[in-house]
C-alpha cells in the first residue's frame, strides 16, 4: 500500500534536481513568504527563552557541564531546520533522552569528567550512525514493535527516575549512585541532612514554575494581554526563576558564604569542533544506549511531529524524519553537544507561537549562539538548585496515572505491558527495563492469538448467514458441527485448534461433518497447515468428514500451490458457509 | 473451549478414588486381557534390543559412561508406563537430549568425571521438577511458543552436531572440544592421522546397519518370514554389530594389541540409590540446559505419542504426559540416570510390535535391568567406534532436506525461522541457537502481520457483497473509499493502517466518505484504539467522513466500552458494507 514516505511534502516531480529531495528545506525557502516571517521569528525566540534554562538543566541531568547543553542546541536546530520535514518540531536535549544518556555513560566513565563528555559525544554520533541507517534503509517502520502503552509506561518510569535523581541537589547532601528504591530509601534515611539554603531556593523556584503555569494565564488574559505576548511571559518562567536564582545567590554571595552549589564557570564563546572516538570496542559498549536512544528519541520526535502537523493538513516523512535527526545527532557529535531529539513541550509551544517553517528553529539556534558568546557570565552564580527544580516542573507532567487507567480499562493486555514497563525501568537498569518492556508486549500478543475465540455456529432463520449459537438464536443440526475460529492459524494456536475440534469431536459421537469458516483467517503457517493435515487423517479415521468453508482467496491460493486443496478434497471445500451446508444436505439447494 | 486435557481416557467419573486420576495405568490394569499380552511381551523385548546398545551409545554422547545409559533405561520406564498416557511411546536415552545434556554440563565439568555424572543427575532432577510444574500448573500450551519449523530446524542441525561429534570415535584420533565449522576444519586438517582400525570397524558396523535397516526387509518377506520375526531381526542390528564388534575386538586382542579404544570395564548390578546436587548456584547454571531439554524433550515425546495415538483412535493428555515425563525424570535422577524422553524410533517399533499397554515399557524396563545384572562383562571389548556407528546411522534419519524445501515453498517466513534455527545452532551453542530460533520466529510473525494484506473493496454487482476490485468487476463511487484490512489492529500495523488511510485520502482529494470494513478483525488493541482516534480527527479536520462497517460484535463491546463509539458517533457505524453504503446513498435502501 502507498505510505505517507510516497507522498513527501516536495515529490521528486515537482524539483528539478535531485538534492531538493533530501533538502525538505528547498521547499519552503522556494514558497516562503514575508508573512511567516513574524510568526518563525516569535516561535524562535520563545523557544530559545526555554531552551536555555532547559538545555543546562538537562546537561547537568545527564551528567555533562551545562554549556553542552547550550552546544547541542545550535548546530543540531540548523540541520534539522534544513533537513526536517517537520514545520513545528523543535529539536535539542530533552529530559529522557538524557536519562538515557546519564545510566548509559555513567557506567563506563565519571560524570563530568572529560573522558564522559568524550563518551557523550562519541554517543550522539552512534545515534546520528543508527537513525540515518534507518532512515536510508526505510526502517521508520520498526519502532512499531514498541507499542504505546509500553512508550509510555516507560516514559512515566523515566520521569520518575529523573524527578529523583534532582532531588539531591535540592535536598543539598551528596547522594551515591543508586537504582530507584535504594535511593528512595537513602534519602529517606539521611533526610535530616538536608541543607536549608538549596531546599528553600529549589522549592520557591518550582513554586514560582508552577504559578506560571497555572496560576498566570488567566491573569494575563483579564489584564487583556494579547495570546502571542502572554505565551512568552508564561513560557518564560524558567529564564525568569534561572535570573531571580542568580541574583539571590550573586547578591548575598550564597556560594562563598553559605556553599551553595552553582553552576560556576561556563566558557564563554561558539563550541569549537570536536571529534568523536572512532574506537569500536567502545563503540560496542555505548551501542545498547545509542539503539535506545536512537529508537526513544525518534519515537517521541515523530508522535509530536505527526499530531502537529496533522492539525494543519501538513505531512511529515518517516523516514526523511530519521534522516534529520541523524543529522542534528551528526551535528552534535561534532559541536561538543550531545544526543538530541524533538522535545514534546517546546514542539507545542513552537507550534503555538506560528512557528511556519524551519526558520523558526534557525533563529533559535542564532539566539542560543549569541547567548554562549555573550551571557555566560551571567549564569555563574546560578544554583543547581534551581535547574534541579526546572527539571522537577518539566517532567511531571510526564506521569499521567490517568493514561495507565484508560489502557487497563480497554484491554488487561495493553495494561499489562504498561505496567511491566514502568516496574522493570525501575526495577532493572533503564535500557534493560524498556526492553524487558518490549519483549513482553510481543508475548503477551503471541498469548492473546494463541487462545483464539471460537464460535459454534447455526443458521440464522432462513438467511444465509450463520453466527454463533450463543449469541443469537439460530438452526443446528445433529450430525454437524461447524465452527468460525476468530483468528489467523500459526504456530501459536495450532494445538489449540487441534485440541478444540477433536475435543468437540469427542462430545459428540453423532457427528458426521465438521465444518471449519475460515472468515476470519488471514494467514495459515506451515505449523497449522500440519495441524490441519493432521485433523483430516484423524478424523477420516473416526468417520468424520472434514470441511473449509469461506477460506480467504490468499489463502486459499497458497493451500493449492502445496496441493493440500488436492489432497483434501476440493468437493469439501466450499466458498461460503450456506455452499457447505447445502453440499452436507442440511439445506435445500433453492 | 474444550481441550483434550479435559477428556482424559479415564476421567474422574469412571474411577471412583481420586488416585486412578493420576494413574492412568490403573485403567489399562481394570481392562487388560490375556490377549494383549503377546503384543506387549514382543513390544516390550525388541524395544529393548534396541534400548540396550542405543543406550551405551547415547550415554557415550553425552560424555557419560555407558552404564549410565542403561541406568536411565530401567525405574524411568517403569514410572512412565505407570503414570503415561500413551500406550506405545518408548522413554528412555534420545540422541538430541543427550546433545544438551553434552552441550550444557559439558561446559561445568570434565566429561566422564564423577562430578561429571552428579551434573547429570542433578539436569535430570531440574527436568523433573520443570516437567512437574508445567503438568500442574497445566503448562503444556507453553511449547506453542515453539513452531515446528524452528523444531526441525533446531532438530536437523542437532542431529548434524551429533554425527560430527562422534567421528572422533571411528578417525580413532583426539579432538578437542570445537564448535561445528572449527571442529570441520579441524577434522579436515588432520585426516592423515586416521587410525584405520576404528575406521574399518566404524564403516563396516555403519554398512551393516544401513543393510538390516534398507537391503534385509525384501529378501526376509521373500523367504516367508513372518512379520513380527521380521521386524525383530531388522531391529536387532543394533545388536548385532554390537557383538560382532565385541567379537572381534575380544578374539584378536585388538585393545591390547592395537590400542582400539573399547567401552572397558562396565560394573554389573543394578544401579543405587543416587541424590542429586541440592545446590541453588549449581541449579543456577544447570536451568538453561534443563529449560531446553524440558520443553524440546516434551515436544518430541508428545509429538510421536498423539500421532500413534491417534492411528487407534487413543488420546494422550498433555499435561498428564507432562507428570509422566517429570516422574520418569525424578526416577532417572534418583537411580544414576540423566535426562529421559520419549524416542521417535523406538516408539514407532513398540507400536509396530503391537505394544498395547504400559506393561510393555515394563518389560522393556526388566530386560534392561537383566542385562545390567548378568551381561555387562560381555561390553568390556565392544569398540567404541561401533557405538558411534550406531549413533551416527540412528541420527542421520534426523537431517531431512525434503522438510526444508516443502515449508521454504508453502511460506518463505517459516523457512526463514528453519534457517535461521538451523543456522544458529550451529553457529552458536545450542541452546542459544534455539532460543535464537525461537525469537526469530515470533518476530517473523509480528513483522508479517504488521504488513496486513488490504484491499479496496467495491460492490459485486446488485449483490449485497463487496470485493476486491482488484480480483473482481465491481462498482465503485468516486467519493467514496471503502477498504478491507486483513489483519487485527494492534500496535505493530497500527502505523501501517494510519499510512495506508491518510495515503489513500492524499491521493484522492475528491473522496467524501471513508469506510473501514472490519470483517477480518479480531482484535484492537489500545494503541490501534489511538491510531483510529488519531484518524477520526484527521479525517474530520479534511473533511471525510470517516465509518467502520461489519466490526465482530466482541471488537464492538470493547470500542463501547470505552466510549469510543459514542465519540465515534454511532450513525457512522454500521452494522454491514451494505449498510454503510446504503447510509452513504451510494446505493439505494431496496
Amino acid at each position: 500500500m502507498t505510505s505517507t514516505s510516497a507522498k513527501h511534502p516536495l515529490s521528486p516531480e515537482a524539483a528539478g534536481r535531485w538534492w531538493p529531495r533530501f533538502v525538505p528545506a528547498v521547499a519552503w525557502m522556494r514558497s516562503y513568504r514575508r508573512a511567516d516571517l513574524p510568526g518563525d521569528l516569535l516561535a524562535g525566540l520563545i523557544v530559545a527563552i526555554m531552551l536555555v534554562p532547559q538545555g543546562m538543566a538537562y546537561a547537568l541531568l545527564a551528567g555533562l557541564p551545562p554549556q553542552v547543553g547550550l552546544y547541542a542546541s545550535i548546530v543540531p536546530l540548523i540541520l534539522y531546520g534544513l533537513l526536517g520535514t517537520s514545520r513545528s518540531l523543535a529539536v535539542g536535549p530533552v529530559a529522557i533522552v538524557s536519562l538515557l544518556v546519564a545510566s548509559g555513560v555513567g557506567t563506563l566513565a565519571e560524570p563530568g569528567t572529560g573522558g564522559y563528555i568524550q563518551l557523550a559525544l562519541t554517543l550522539a554520533l552512534l545515534v546520528a550512525l543508527l537513525q540515518g541507517l534507518m532512515g536510508v534503509l526505510r526502517l521508520g517502520f520498526l519502532v512499531n514493535f514498541m507499542s504505546h502503552p509500553v512508550l509510555s509506561g516507560f516514559t512515566a518510569a523515566a520521569a520518575l527516575l529523573i524527578g529523583i535523581s534532582q532531588l539531591k541537589h535540592i535536598l543539598g547532601f551528596p547522594v551515591p549512585n543508586l537504582s530507584f528504591f535504594p535511593l528512595l530509601q537513602y534519602l529517606g534515611q539521611h533526610l535530616r541532612q538536608t541543607d536549608w539554603l538549596p531546599l528553600l531556593l529549589g522549592v520557591g523556584a518550582i513554586l514560582t514554575l508552577i504559578y506560571f503555569r497555572v496560576g498566570l494565564t488567566n491573569p494575563l488574559k483579564r489584564w487583556g494581554i494579547p495570546h502571542t505576548m502572554a505565551l512568552t511571559v508564561s513560557k518564560a518562567a524558567p529564564l525568569v526563576v534561572l535570573l531571580l536564582g542568580s541574583l539571590l545567590s550573586w547578591g548575598w554571595g550564597l556560594d562563598a558564604a553559605a556553599g551553595l552549589k552553582v553552576v560556576g564557570q561556563v566558557p564563554a564563546g561558539l563550541p569549537h569542533l570536536t571529534w568523536p572516538t572512532f574506537d569500536l570496542s567502545i563503540w560496542k559498549n555505548l551501542l545498547p544506549t545509542a539503539l535506545a536512544i536512537g529508537f526513544v528519541g525518534y519515537m517521541e520526535s515523530i508522535a509530536v511531529a505527526k499530531s502537529l502537523a496533522s492539525k494543519r493538513r501538513q505531512k511529515v516523512d518517516a523516514n526523511q524524519e530519521l534522516l534529520a535527526l541523524g543529522a542534528a545527532n551528526l551535528g552534535a557529535a561534532f559541536t561538543g553537544g550531545y544526543p538530541v531529539t524533538g522535545g514534546f513541550s517546546r514542539s507545542v509551544v513552537n507550534y503555538d507561537a506560528g512557528a511556519n517553517s524551519g526558520l523558526a528553529s534557525i533563529i533559535t539556534a542564532a539566539l542560543i549562539a549569541l547567548t554562549v558568546t555573550f551571557l555566560t557570565p551571567l549564569f555563574y552564580y546560578l544554583p543547581q538548585a534551581v535547574l534541579a527544580a526546572i527539571v522537577i516542573v518539566a517532567v511531571a507532567g510526564l506521569i499521567d496515572g490517568q493514561a495507565f487507567k484508560t489502557i487497563w480499562r480497554y484491554n488487561k493486555a495493553d495494561g499489562a505491558s504498561y505496567f511491566i514497563t514502568f516496574a522493570a525501568v525501575l526495577l532493572l537498569e533503564v535500557e534493560m527495563g524498556l526492553l524487558v518492556g518490549i519483549a513482553a508486549a510481543l508475548l503477551l500478543y503471541i498469548y492473546r492469538t494463541s487462545q483464539p475465540h471460537v464460535a459454534i455456529v447455526g443458521r440464522l432463520g432462513e438467511s444465509e448467514t450463520y453466527r454463533n449459537i450463543l449469541r443469537h438464536p439460530v438452526q443446528c443440526w445433529p450430525n454437524v458441527i461447524a465452527i468460525r475460529i476468530d483468528e489467523s492459524l500459526y504456530f501459536a494456536n495450532s494445538k489449540f485448534l487441534e485440541d478444540t475440534v477433536t475435543g468437540l469431536i469427542a462430545d459428540r459421537p453423532e457427528v458426521e461433518h465438521f465444518v471449519l469458516i475460515g472468515t476470519a483467517v488471514n494467514f495459515i503457517d506451515a505449523s497449522a497447515l500440519e495441524t490441519l493435515e493432521g485433523l483430516h487423517r484423524q478424523l477420516k479415521e473416526v468417520g468424520v468428514v472434514f470441511h473449509l468453508a469461506a477460506f480467504k482467496g490468499p489463502v486459499m491460493d497458497r493451500l493449492q500451490a502445496v496441493g493440500f486443496t488436492d489432497q483434501f478434497g476440493l468437493d469439501h471445500i466450499h466458498l461460503t458457509t450456506h455452499e457447505a451446508m447445502k453440499a452436507i444436505g442440511c439445506v435445500g439447494g433453492e
